[in-house]
């Protein structure tokens, strides 16, 4: 019995917020349970000094925390003075993940930086600012297309992420923090609409996993990803 | 006229909501037209190395904004590894103004941290900061005191704080950013319930102000700080 | 009585001292009684990003104290690797003081840097700085005005600035270290030549201010600041 | 045809010798192909604040190139004053893998930090690390054990890594900087000796990969897999 | 012939000033020429970790130089966030000069912190800051003694520094920042009382130096430094 | 009689492995008995700013130690966000020493840099790290002359470097670690092949020594050096 009560293969009630602030080309609030990440997807006319002069664009996402979405008030990067391993390890991963579904050369020179603030953690931070980034990229785009600025569309299909592990034994569905705590098995994945992978993480720090646990974890992640997928579809025709 | 058709002593629709995000002691958005904050209240048992031994608690602050909560996308502080000037000045300010209503003996060898969070800008963010995190301390402090942890109420009165300014030649109340950038003189007032003065910050870059203009400007403050304060007090018994 | 055995609205001992060191184009050591600056003009042809191309100029300040100019030595900012917020509150409060008085139009492209460097500390060092700078900057831009570089004076006015404060009850000008740790009310005064306030910047952390004990501080540092105006005057001509 | 000649399922020449330089508690020079790197065990009798008095030791590790390992030079790090990203992620990649087969209560209370240092990369720098550093840390331990601090073995089986990917359409085993340049799919795979996971790692940013790729990729990653371990038993018997 | 019409063994103008500011335990100004260094030793009643329960004190030195101290403008070391290669060496060297003649144990386990700032840069402020230094650490030892907190005399004997180098074929004694820049060997010696050596630094960027000219340089320091000796003497009698 | 049983005037056994790493343009394991340093030269077109447009090229050097080269595991420069005073001082000292047999006009606009990093440390790292970079130089410069992009060898004679020091009472050259810590007086020299000094670096920080001291360590170091230049031409021979 999971701690929430939901079935192995339930997702957590999603809901995503288009418009969420103001001053953004994209900004989404997305909340699974009670994890709450606010993603805008931010236009700049500039490519960083590696894609200088050469046709293309480029996707990079940011992450970072409030001190207190946790239950315990962490230390703030910025008061720190700098970013800790997780958090570039996270935002790499963002920024692989949207960078898989959007063709650069029709973007054309100019960055899309995506930033994902945590504003109450429970769980699943970085997937659901993969799966929120998406929309808020997509908007983002949208108005390039409108203002003509981009002529073809650029997206080449839908991104989501989703988290698996074993808790108590039983492979489940997008863990929130007291199942995450107690699970040794957890698995990050990221994948396409198309049901492609982008991302596997799978990490096991105390009990390693058999070839059969991760096939069936995959199997979940896939059937979870589906939904999702359909969540940002009627969110963006919303 | 005020671009947002304001009368010159008339503040934006302030709203204030409690119990915001879930795991903070305190947690508040504070609205003040287009510019959101969370201002949540951590309490930690422990006490900086200056008051260890002393009986006393501490009371401090920290702000920052998401990278897009503005115009244009500011560089994220803990990527760049330093917070700026501004947010040190920021969150001094917003520190002192809480301690001022704080009696630090009867809160005990703890310390509250306000982290004042604005997810969208649009001018006065340090005063809704300083307005908000009262109402988050306040809760806090409630809930130290439910639990027995502190046996009498360590908050003296409210504190609140706004913003007046000279915008083309009218002293007006609770400047918003197209005042903001238009206007020389900018003033950021902190006041207590019982109307005394926290903190008078007046800056003239390019226009001087007279002493008579400083009369009225105060004068302006006092009479939003009131309606704050009512606000908050409205609030904190909803 | 004051432990200094001034009356209350007397200033401590100011001296002027120019062409204090030899490479800067303004070189000024200010002693306010106890309180040592030196203070340093710099001219430099170019100016910061935000001014390129704008055929103005920038004034900005910076400050420091040395580890042992006050009761114990404080650890040296470029040994700890970051100057604290209150060197940067201070260091901005010095750059807007001065930029007040000065035409950027007609400084044309090029940026006055002032230091501002404590070798002994005894209360008000910013409003030294403020007062002690002005005197660098006019000797800076009479040497650009000499050469031939600036044809019109960019200088507006004289700028200067005291501290004023309630201590055990009394309103007192001019602050020394011994009733600014003592006294609850600390009141920052920038004020031009003509009697326009540039900035005013007051902070009540214990005992709050009524409007009344403001307005007789006002006062204090307004008969202050007109003496440091007329030693500055003087100082100029020597 | 891979560059290298090399079969699909064929791993590089690999060498491990131990004992490599002389003052560190383990020592090994692992040498995959043209991939170099020094892996040290350095026992400490302390442990990280979140350990102390647990009863339990404590298993990190760090990495760094060589700024000339590579065929550009690269910045030094501690010139740049941070880590990057990708060493941070890495770092963490080699501890939490050698963790997973370490018993921290048999440890006791002690640290052993393992330093992966690469003097010459070749492609599959972190997974050589990997392989390298269980080989190092089995002699730190052994030394323990040797002078009775620690009584049972706390190693509990063997830990090694290995890269695959799609190289030009052909699923291929231990990537070298060519191959890893030009094929989209590569993932880094951490295995026991019995043929568990610790981590997989898949990461497609251009060319997203199907459930079957991934299959064979795992197929392709334990065979390679098995024959590290058995490299790493004949040399820890050497 | 010297830019300055110095004979080639002829020091610059010294003027040795005690008590220069008020708080610390010993505050020298040192000018040698136009080189003005403020030197102060603080003493505080603790030791680095090195020397905690040895019984032993500590002595070290910081060194820094205001940013228009020199002909053009440096940036400020405490805003680039760290101290430069040149500011460490210069400041380790200064150190251990002084720890030459400090018996450790006689000053009992509390530091002494020589901090030499410069406010006006001619060359050779590292030698003119080892010369002042050994003058503020006389003054803070003494007061050490006479409070009784010392019992016997930890000075062992008087240090100095010269700088001599080769300027246009002629080695000369004590260069100033114009033959210091077009001199290509350039060595600084640190020497007691006694007439041995603590440190020679020998530098040949462009020009090497032979046994000879080593030889001659030599000999023209110890005959500078014998005249700083008496000085030092002089200065702390009167 | 010295710990190693080595004459006073006996180096360590040298060994000179040219080639070591494959990408570097010069790339030289140096092993000094147990002191282990790689050193390798990179050439770089492209200039430092300060030699933009002289026609003339630069040859700089970083230098750093593996965490576990020495007895103890040091902190990694890289996580601790900084190089230590110690760091920077060598290589500046290798810098200067290696220019000083450079002719800049004749290796033209670009930089070779000489990175200097110590995989087992036992003394002597920083004399290891200038007589071994010599050699990888000396490998690039030529690798460049036979590309025909430096048509004159800008290589004006050889430079190497050795320890020297009073060890026990008696001077000894060429000290290993234990020597090292328990010598008071420790001489670094750096010498061409023609037998000028580059830098003679002498410290005494607990035994001051005297002139005489000074001339026999001196022709100890020449006597070390002129074997070690042997050494160097036989090695670039082979």
């Amino acid at each position: 019995m999971r701690p929430s009560q939901r079935k192995p293969d339930q997702l957590r009630a999603i809901r995503i917020t288009r418009h969420y602030t103001r001053h953004a080309e994209g900004s989404v609030l997305i909340e699974c349970g009670d994890t709450k990440v606010i993603c805008t997807a931010s236009v700049e006319e500039r490519v960083p000094p590696h894609k200088k002069g050469s046709g293309e664009g480029w996707v990079t996402a940011e992450y970072g925390m409030l001190p207190r979405s946790t239950g315990e008030r962490m230390q703030r990067e910025a008061a720190k003075g700098k970013q800790s391993g997780r958090t570039q390890e996270i935002q790499r991963l963002i920024g692989r993940s949207l960078r898989a579904v959007v063709d650069l050369g029709k973007l054309g020179e100019r960055t899309v930086t995506l930033d994902c603030d945590v504003i109450q953690a429970d769980g699943g931070t970085r997937t659901a600012s993969i799966t929120g980034a998406f929309v808020a990229l997509h908007d983002a785009v949208s108005g390039l297309m409108q203002k003509g600025l981009v002529k073809e569309n650029p997206l080449k299909e839908a991104v989501a992420a989703i988290s698996v592990g074993i808790y108590q034994g039983t492979p489940v569905l997008d863990l929130d923090y007291v199942e995450d705590s107690a699970c040794d098995t957890d698995m990050n994945v990221v994948m396409l609409g198309s049901g492609h992978f982008v991302e596997v993480q799978g990490t096991a720090e105390g009990h390693p996993f058999s070839r059969e646990e991760m096939d069936t974890l995959l199997e979940l992640a896939k059937h979870g990803i589906g939904q999702l997928v359909e969540m940002q579809r009627k969110a963006l025709q919303g």
